[in-house]
Formats: structure tokens, sequence, C-alpha cells
């Protein structure tokens, strides 16, 4: 029609090519969620794996996604530089992917909440970030998980001060003020007999996603050879599937044991 | 932390300012959704009342937007040219936006489909689009109406040649193939009685969400005059509703009848 | 080549159509370049002529230029709404623009600077600024043209100051800290015997460059009516030509007296 | 001012941290320029110095530059990957870089041309682009060295042709068409006595300017020991100068030798 000049508006966003394309996704107002919907504190386990499972369907419908890390009410994703997904059009990857997550964690709810109502349906955002090295990327991807560290440490003080210990919320900001996490290991140990490094590495590392492939035998049905029939024959296939990892991805140990993941150029 | 520099990789992508804002959704791979979802052809009404729920949720929360429009899979929704919603950031209007539209539309599919179980979670992708000016502006959503009325004659032909003509999807393509506007009115008529004018509006024309505002009486309690207790007080307010309307945005009227929507800049 | 994949790293950077497009550029660094060249303080006309050339060059080689306006270093290029000058590519528009014009400037240099020799090659900036309106980009030409009022009211003073009241810098700065416009306009007055609005209309407006076209009359040789020989015939064409003004833009009436250089839509 | 408020509307146009920033600068129209000033074909040594001490001169301003590389009539600049110049504003760099070449060229123009007037001052357009990685940034350089190599060995048979052995444009364009590179080669040996590769480097190769560091003694005046006078002292300083040089950089000898433009990173 002679409307369809208004096209023409539309803007171009590609990404530039042979980066790194991550999409990190952020629940929208968690805190005042996570109240509502009576989110066990500091970590609710039914919430990890709602994020998770939702986080598998993203990268189950996303094939150039090679890893995926979440946290409390976050995930980033990461498709492969050479990715074509898309054309790699900005917007077109983060919002079909945001949606899919927001509409996977609504769908998925009741599995995981079977004893609480979803009040309202949440919102996500979700931004696209470009990381042109393989250095840059893992300093993104220790980025968010020292964050996890200091966060779920914090947490887990605060929470033990007001749970266990009685104590009101500025009272526990104000004895937590100032100290190091040498000091919270410290606190929690000697006031709570608690060892940090004993609680589940899902707190304390947060959740990776790696897709894998795995090596399988399968069957198929062939013509025989006398070409009157069928037979069954075996042959060897790729399969790919998703590892999930709660483990340290700061130090070279996980990417020394895992370098298909980033691949050879740094 | 020391990998905090990584923040600095992410882009600013505020909109140009007094710019009309659209953000368009659309629902990804529908074609096969509706299949597996068995929706009415060529209009579905549970389809159809669950994306208008999902929009009016969208639009009470986003309280900038002015007026939405769908039809279809599709939802436009405009900000006014002046918002600082989200600072005016391009990816977290359009990621926040059809998140909710997603997890809405998961949310209140019982409600809509009864009978009918979600079989997957959906996806919707977005853009945002500018537009610099009111004509242009009216242009965009004249396209998207102009999109809707050609679709919906073509397709309440086809699904007429083939439910109740019988027949088949290659022979309905060949006998619309070239007729114009006016032999498909005539076909409807003279082969199937039906006048298309007579088809539900909202099928013909889209669903247009406008919000206005209805001016309200209210009381609120007060210090009585004496000072020595409390009274009832009636006072007016604004409040702030979503219209729901089948309509001509094409042509003038509607927007001479509602000046308020668009502003007195042109 | 193989090499070619390269290109594809190149952006899109095509302007939102429908807005006008302003190119500003700047000298770099001109207060050094107005020291080391003595330049007239606080106006050198040499400089203003030079300037003012070099910008009539720009809008004889960018045909869809519709105005430009200068003062100091630096000048505002306005293209109009619809220009599809190098497919409205940011890039092309103001690197041609600004090369052209920084070496239309040397180029010109001893013409304008008879008796003083060009040090070194000037350098200057450019940007590109989009305005959704004419509302705006009025706006947008008020503020470069009240910075210029500013700025030569205060230099003005300033160098009276110094020049014939024997200020040191820091002195006048000190005698001027805080005053308004009228006390400044008093200042030159009472202390100088100077009419700040007697002083040229090029030091207190700036430049204003407009294209307009005027009607003329031309011949040219045809073949005669017996069709053995050539004769003239007169007729009329349009000639766009670059109108030179020194004049108010804040206000209306230029606009008004003007109506074609916006054209109607607003 | 009440105007300020336009200001909002320029873009941020920061480029990407940690690429290779390349400006690549084309003379705009050279066909017709190198025609209007008689330039030699198909090389003329005049614009080929002139284009270079513009290069450098560009190389002396911007000290980022690591490496520029030119032929014909375009210039590619290389910025090191972790500049912070003009913060990385693509439009700044381009406009100052790209205005400075221009001006330079007009500003020598009668050095390199003494018996050839300038007719009319030249453009060049300038982009930005942007590589993720030394691999890249080295193809980006391959290509148009590889550009220079055909263009060169196209340009010299063409004029051969023309000049030594009389024959139209036409004639000569027939001649060359589908001839692969070593038809040209051997063309050029049996009909002209031409061996190609004894022709200078600098039109087989085009320029290279690489920023390099040479360590220096240079003395400075200081107090002396009793502190009763002055003494001269010598000290050692890194200086840096340009090298110009018409090499190979396709391969991988030249990278080899000079580890230290690209440094270690890949
Ligand atoms: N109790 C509890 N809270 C959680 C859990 N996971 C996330 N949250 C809450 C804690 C934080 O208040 C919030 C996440 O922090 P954000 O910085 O993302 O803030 P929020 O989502 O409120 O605001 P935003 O819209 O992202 O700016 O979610 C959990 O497992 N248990
Ligand atoms: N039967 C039926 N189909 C509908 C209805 N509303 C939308 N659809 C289907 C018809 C189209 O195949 C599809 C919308 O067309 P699109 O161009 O958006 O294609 P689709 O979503 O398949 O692909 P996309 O991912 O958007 O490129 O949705 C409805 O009410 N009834
Ligand atoms: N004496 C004198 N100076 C002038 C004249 N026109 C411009 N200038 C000088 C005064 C200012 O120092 C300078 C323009 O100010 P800018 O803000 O553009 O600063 P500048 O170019 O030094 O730095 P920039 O590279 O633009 O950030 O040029 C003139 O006619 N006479
Ligand atoms: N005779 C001669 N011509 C040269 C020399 N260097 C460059 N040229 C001419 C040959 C080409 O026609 C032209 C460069 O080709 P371009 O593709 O840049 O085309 P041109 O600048 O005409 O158009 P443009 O504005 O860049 O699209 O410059 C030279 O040394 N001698
Ligand atoms: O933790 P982030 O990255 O979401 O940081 P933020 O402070 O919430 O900033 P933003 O407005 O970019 O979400
Ligand atoms: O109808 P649209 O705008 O979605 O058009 P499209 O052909 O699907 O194109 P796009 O890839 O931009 O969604
Ligand atoms: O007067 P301008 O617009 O040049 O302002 P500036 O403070 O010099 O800023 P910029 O770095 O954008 O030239
Ligand atoms: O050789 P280039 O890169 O200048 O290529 P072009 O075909 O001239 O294209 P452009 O319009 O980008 O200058
Ligand atoms: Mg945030
Ligand atoms: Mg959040
Ligand atoms: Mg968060
Ligand atoms: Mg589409
Ligand atoms: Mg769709
Ligand atoms: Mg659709
Ligand atoms: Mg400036
Ligand atoms: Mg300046
Ligand atoms: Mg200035
Ligand atoms: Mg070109
Ligand atoms: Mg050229
Ligand atoms: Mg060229």
């Amino acid at each position: 029609s002679k409307f369809e000049y208004v096209r023409q508006f539309e803007a171009h966003d590609e990404c530039l090519p042979h980066c790194w394309i991550v999409v990190r996704i952020d629940g929208k107002g968690f805190h005042r969620f996570s109240e509502m919907h009576n989110f066990v504190k500091p970590n609710d386990d039914r919430s990890l794996s709602l994020m998770n499972v939702s986080a598998e369907k993203v990268m189950t419908d996303f094939r150039d996604i090679v890893l995926a890390y979440g946290q409390s009410d976050e995930y980033s994703f990461v498709f492969r530089k050479s990715t074509t997904n898309y054309n790699r059009r900005a917007s077109k990857l983060m919002t079909n992917l945001v949606s899919l997550f927001a509409s996977t964690f609504v769908y998925n709810w009741t599995k995981h909440f079977p004893d609480t109502q979803l009040k309202y349906p949440p919102a996500f955002d979700a931004r696209v970030v470009l990381y042109p090295s393989n250095r840059i990327l893992r300093d993104y991807l220790s980025w968010r998980q020292v964050d996890c560290h200091i966060n779920n440490m914090y947490n887990t003080c605060f929470w033990k001060l007001i749970q266990d210990a009685g104590m009101t919320t500025t009272e526990a900001q104000h004895r937590l003020k100032g100290t190091l996490s040498g000091d919270k290991n410290e606190l929690l140990f000697s006031e709570f007999g608690v060892n940090y490094n004993n609680l589940p590495e899902i707190y304390r590392k947060g959740t990776l996603l790696v897709r894998s492939s795995v090596q399988e035998t399968a069957t198929k049905t062939v013509p025989n050879k006398n070409g009157d029939g069928t037979m069954e024959e075996t042959f060897q296939r790729k399969r790919y599937i998703t590892e999930t990892l709660y483990t340290d991805i700061v130090g070279d140990k996980f990417w020394r044991e895992h370098p298909e993941i980033l691949g050879e150029d740094s």
C-alpha cells in the first residue's frame, strides 16, 4: 500500500561481525516479585530451578548459544562469534530470546512452585553486549560470577543475622558494614557454625549451562541387500545436549578443560 | 571488581527525542502455533481476546503508551513523543514490553482457551521504530490497518472456498490470484451470501486501545471542622482508563474526534 | 578477493528519514590558531569573510543545503528534510562536507589574509544532528545565534577593558563577572562611548546563508522556423543563488518573511 | 539559554572498546580531479608524494595512529586498539582527521605540483570501521593492498596499450577483458619489454607509514653539583618517528619482523 514507506524508518541494528554476542536478561522488580511470592531467603531453590529450566529452553531453541550463566534473577546467554542467527540483528535476538524466557517461566511456574500461585506475570529486561575477544568474554563471565559470590556471601550473613540472631534489618546492615570477605567467612563460622564453602555450589557459583556434544550409536531402517525388504542398521551420530554445572569460571581450570567452548582463536 | 570494565562495552541506545516511539511485537512462528492449537480460521476469537488482554496489561504497566493497535499475531504500542520512560533506552523499552506481553499471554491462556492445553510457550519479536511527525505516525497505523483489511479479506475468501466450497488450498489460491478488493467482495456475496461489511469489525478493522481520562467524583476522609473527628469529603479526579475500539483509523474522522491522542502539534 | 569480507564490518549509518539533517562544523583549537595568525580581537573581518566563502562553496556543491549559519569558528549547515544526498549516510555527509570546507579555507586563505602567511593547515570537527520538527530546528538555530550574541557582547567588553582601559585579562574577567546583558550595554556606552547596537550586524548576529531562487530571462540557440539555420530564443529559468544576511533568526519575523525555507509542514 | 535542550539530540557514537579503529579516507571524484590537473597515467609521483605528506601530517597530529596505508586517492589510518582519543567518538575522529588531511593536501599542493595550479579545492570522504582482531585487521590491509596490485597491473597495461600501442580506450578495454594476472605480466613483457616486477614498489605495493620509536641520546641543562651554576647532562629518550615503507603486508614476513605494531594479543 502507499503507506509502506514507513518501513524505511526501521533501523538497521546488525551486530559487528566476529564478536561474541551476549544477551543478558534480568528480572524486572524481582525484589518485589520475590517478596510477593514468599521466596526463601537468601536463595530459593524453586526460583533457581525455574530460572534454569527457562534458560535451558532458550538454549534448546537458539542453537547458536554455546553457553549460558545465571544467578539471582538474571541470565547471560553467549552466542558463538560467527552466528548468523537473525542475521545478527540485535533487536530480533534480544526480544525473541527474552520473550521466550518469560513465557517459559510462566509456563513452568506451577511445576516449580506447586504450592504458590503466580500473582502476576513477570517481565524481564534484556540487552545485547558485544565482546571482541575471548579474554574479555571471560572477564564478562567472571564479573557476573564474582557478583554472585559477593551478593551471596553478604545475603547469607544478612539473613543469618536476622533469622537466627534476631537482628533488625538496620542492625544487620550495620553489623556487616565495612566487613571483608574473610570477616564474613569468620562471622558465619564463629557465630552460626556455618562453613561457607559447604553451602550448595549453586548458591555460591551460580549455574552454568554448556552445550556439549555426545557421540551416540543409533539405528535406522534401510533397504536390505536383496532389495526385497528392510533391515536395521546402526550408525554413529553427534547429539547436542546441555550440561548443567556449578563451577568456578573465573580461573583457568574450567576453560583449559573445555577448550572447545571458546574455540582456538583468542 | 576488576572485571567491571566490561560494562563499558554496553551501547547507548537512547531514542532521538521528540519522536513518537513505536514498539511493534509479532508472534514468532504463529503459523505453526495457530495450527498446533487449532485456531479457528481465519479468525479465532479466543486468540484475539487473549492478544487484547495482554496488550491491555502492557498499557496498564507502561503509563506513557497513548495508543495500541493489534491484529493477527501482532501489536503496535505508541509511546507519547516526550516520554522519558527508561530514559528512552530502546532495548529497555522493547524487552521489558515484549516479555511482559509474552508472560501475560501465557498467564491468561487458560481463561481464553479453557479447552485447549498450551503445548509450548510462545515467543514474540519486538522492534522500536521512531516517527518524527504525527502525519507519519498516522501513516504507520494506516499501514497496519490496511494490512489487516487486505489479509482478512483474502483469508475470509480463502477459507470459504475451502471450508464451504470444498476446494483444495491450491485451487483456492488459484481462484483468488489477481482478484481485486471488489472481486472478493462480490465473490463472498454471490457465492457464499456473505456481506463482507457485516462481518465483525474486530476482524475487519483490528483492535485499537486508547488511553482516555474520565472525570470522576471520589471521596476521602479528612479532619472535620471542629478538629475533633473526621468527615467524608468529595473531590474530582481524573482517572485513566483504556478504551477498546474497532474502528477506522485511516481516515480523518477518528483523529478529528480524538484530538487529544496526538496532541496539538502536527 | 578473498579479503573482501572485511567490508561487512562497515556500519550502516543512514539518518532517520523526514528529519532535518544539521551538520555543524567547528574549528579545532582556534584559540591557538587565532593567536598564531594575529586575529583582530574580538572579531577579525578577514576570518569572518574566509569562513563565509568556505561555507558558500559548501552550499554550492551540496545542493540540498537550504540554509547555513555561521559565527566564530563554527558553521551549521541545514539539509532539507527529505534529502537523499549520499543516501542520508551520516559519515558521508559530514566528512565530505567538512573536508571541502577545510580545503576551501586553505585554498582561499591568501585572498583573505594577503599579509599573513598560513602557519599550518587547520582542522575542523563535524557532527550530524537530526531535528524532527521545524520548531526544534528553529530552536537549534536560535541556540547558536544567542551563543553568538552572548559571546560577542562579552568579548567586546573584555577587549575594550584591556585594549582601551589598560586592564590585565584577570582584571577584565573580574570586572565582568556576574554582569548581565544590560550591565554590559551600559558599560560599553558609559565607559567607552560605544553603542553596542551600532556595531556591525555581522558581529552581533552572525552570518546567515540562504538559498533562494531568482527568475531570470536567458537565451538559447534553436533551429529557426525554416529549418535552414538557427535563431536565438529567450526563455525563463529559475536560478539558485545564495543570499547572505545578518539578521535576527530567533524571532518570528524572519521566518514569516521566508516561509519557503522550512516549507509548510511543521 | 532556554534553547540548550537541542544538544540532547546529538547522538553518542563511541566506538566499541578494544577494537582496532580504522579510518579510511578517499578522494571525492578524483577521476575528474586527476584529469583536470593532468595527472600522469597511471601513476603520478607528485600526487603520491602529496598524499603521503598529508598522511604523515595526520600521523604526527594523531599520536594514537600506529600505521597508515595509502594507494591511489585513498588512505587508511589504524588507531591502536585501546586509544581513548576523542573518547573514541567516531564522528570526532573521522572529521578531524579528514579535514586535516584535506587542508594539508591544499597547503602543500604547490610544493608537489610546482607547475600546476590547483583548480579547485578537493574533498575526501571518510569512514570509521572497527576490527575486533589482529587477523581481521590484517585481512583489511591485505584487501587494500591486493586492490592496489590489481588496479595497478590493469592500469599499467591499459595505458601502455593506449600510449605506446596507440589503441583507443575501447580497444584497450577489449584487449584486457578476461585476462588474468599472468596474462598481463606476459603482455607487458612480450609487447612492451616491461618487467612488471621492476616497476617502482610504490606503484605496486602502495605506501605504508609505520610509527616506530628510536632510542636517542639527548642533553639537558641542569643545576651543577655545587649549586652555583648549571651543567649539561646527557640522557636517553624514546622518540617516535614515522617510517615510510613500500612492502608486502599480505604475507607473514612483515608482521613477523614488526611484532610491536599489532602487539602480542591476537
Ligand atoms: N528471597 C530471594 N530473593 C531473590 C532470589 N533471587 C533474586 N532475588 C531478589 C533479590 C533482589 O532483590 C532481586 C534482584 O536484584 P535486582 O538488582 O535485579 O533488582 P530488581 O529486580 O528488584 O530491580 P530491577 O528491575 O532489576 O532494576 O531479586 C532468591 O532466590 N530469593
Ligand atoms: N487460524 C488463525 N491463524 C492466525 C490467527 N491469527 C494469526 N494467525 C496466524 C496466521 C499467520 O500464519 C500467522 C501470522 O503471520 P506472520 O507473518 O506473523 O507469520 P509467522 O508468525 O508464522 O512468522 P514470523 O515468525 O512472524 O516471521 O499467524 C487466527 O486468528 N486464526
Ligand atoms: N581573535 C579572534 N578570535 C577568534 C575569532 N573567531 C574565533 N576566534 C577564536 C576565539 C575562541 O578562542 C575560538 C573558538 O572557540 P572554541 O570553543 O571553538 O574553541 P577552540 O576552537 O579553541 O577549541 P575546540 O577545538 O573547538 O574545542 O576561536 C576572531 O574573529 N577573532
Ligand atoms: N592519472 C592518475 N589518476 C589517479 C591517480 N591516483 C588516483 N587516480 C584516479 C584514478 C581513479 O579514477 C580515481 C580513484 O578512483 P575512485 O574509485 O576513488 O573514484 P573517484 O574518486 O572518481 O570517485 P569517488 O568519489 O571516490 O566515488 O583517481 C594517479 O596517480 N594518476
Ligand atoms: O545490574 P545491571 O547491569 O542491570 O545494572 P543497573 O544498575 O540495573 O543498570 P541498567 O539500567 O543498565 O539495568
Ligand atoms: O511484517 P514484518 O514487519 O515482521 O516483516 P518481515 O518480512 O517479517 O521482516 P522482519 O524480518 O523485519 O520481521
Ligand atoms: O560547543 P560544542 O558543541 O563543540 O561543545 P563542546 O563542549 O566543545 O563539546 P564537543 O566535545 O561535543 O565538541
Ligand atoms: O571503494 P569504496 O569502499 O569507497 O566503495 P564504494 O563502492 O565507493 O562505496 P561507498 O559508497 O561506501 O564509498
Ligand atoms: Mg538493571
Ligand atoms: Mg532484576
Ligand atoms: Mg538482578
Ligand atoms: Mg517479521
Ligand atoms: Mg508472526
Ligand atoms: Mg504477524
Ligand atoms: Mg566542541
Ligand atoms: Mg573551535
Ligand atoms: Mg567554536
Ligand atoms: Mg567510495
Ligand atoms: Mg575517490
Ligand atoms: Mg579511491
